[in-house]
């Protein structure tokens, strides 16, 4: 009989508690923004104002979160409208980037939302899109109180290094490899 | 520059719609009901019913996504509660698990819910306080318009073969690890 603690619970001997958190979803498996969407829900539950900055948007994707979220109260930001994505105009493109992150870095140094999910942040920063100094000091150089949230493929190992938790999602199987197509309300 | 599709696109060229999937989160990293529950906001978002069935029930734990669940209109059931967990009286909690499996499968096999996330279900197949083969059973007849996502760590190979997506969560940092406490509005 094993009854060993699961995830969800409490860890009872621990006697730190953090101003803040920052939390790492990375892999090449489903559910890493899924889950940030997750803990958005818990941070609205629990009366914080929570921001969303999305730096990649893919057309009708993650419009369902997008409306529950709104619908809660939260702030959320598409910084990724107009990306071209085939390089055609790899300058106009660092641009919307530059200009996704300038909102991100403005955000977590107001100090009003307690919670910011950073949505996709990882590939801004292996395409080279925004210099990743700067990124990670406003990570340690956040507010007290602020908690992030961010996901990506890929984490650089810097980024790795700024994070309280990390996970990685890896893909065991899915149901796109057996040619199934993207289902609306699970996979979007 | 890397442009390779990112996990939310649409997979573009695949040519078959599934009529339901069955969506597996296993592993021992953060973020597998967390995903479930961003899943079920998905749901939500487009008009499904959506019921969510709660195995385990761990105190504090989940309040946050039960209460925005609840508002937002869900179906939610905990059959965890009362585990004695200790052992104290194992026929008591092979009772209630049997309750709380039948309950699911009479919301599977009713067809009234779109999507379904049995959270934690592998713990009750692991500690074998449940018959296994009904539950794989269960899945393999639902009605096809019925999603489920199904979470915990140690997934059974059967219940990996008779998913269709399945994400492993492996933990490479843990808060936890550096003695910090769980943190209200992001780990629960």
């Amino acid at each position: 009989m094993t009854t060993e603690p699961i995830e969800e619970n409490p860890a009872q001997h621990h006697d730190k508690t953090a101003k803040s958190l920052v939390v790492l979803n990375t892999g090449d498996g489903k559910g890493k923004s899924t889950s940030a969407f997750g803990v958005m829900i818990r941070g609205v539950a629990r009366g914080w104002s929570v921001a969303v900055v999305q730096f990649i948007k893919s057309g009708e994707w993650n419009v369902g979160e997008e409306k529950i979220g709104r619908q809660l109260g939260v702030d959320w930001f598409n910084e990724g409208e107009g990306f071209t994505w085939n390089s055609e105009d790899i300058e106009h493109d660092k641009a919307l980037a530059a200009k996704g992150w300038q909102r991100a870095a403005d955000l977590i140094a107001a100090g009003d939302h307690p919670l910011i999910v950073l949505d996709e942040l990882t590939y801004l920063l292996n395409w080279g899109w925004i210099d990743a100094e700067p990124v990670y000091d406003a990570i340690r150089n956040r507010p007290e109180h602020v908690n992030l949230v961010i996901t990506g493929r890929d984490a650089p190992d810097e980024l790795i290094a700024v994070s309280d938790t990390v996970s990685e999602v890896r893909k065991v199987k899915h149901a796109f490899d057996q040619g199934i197509l993207a289902k609306k309300g699970i996979d979007y």
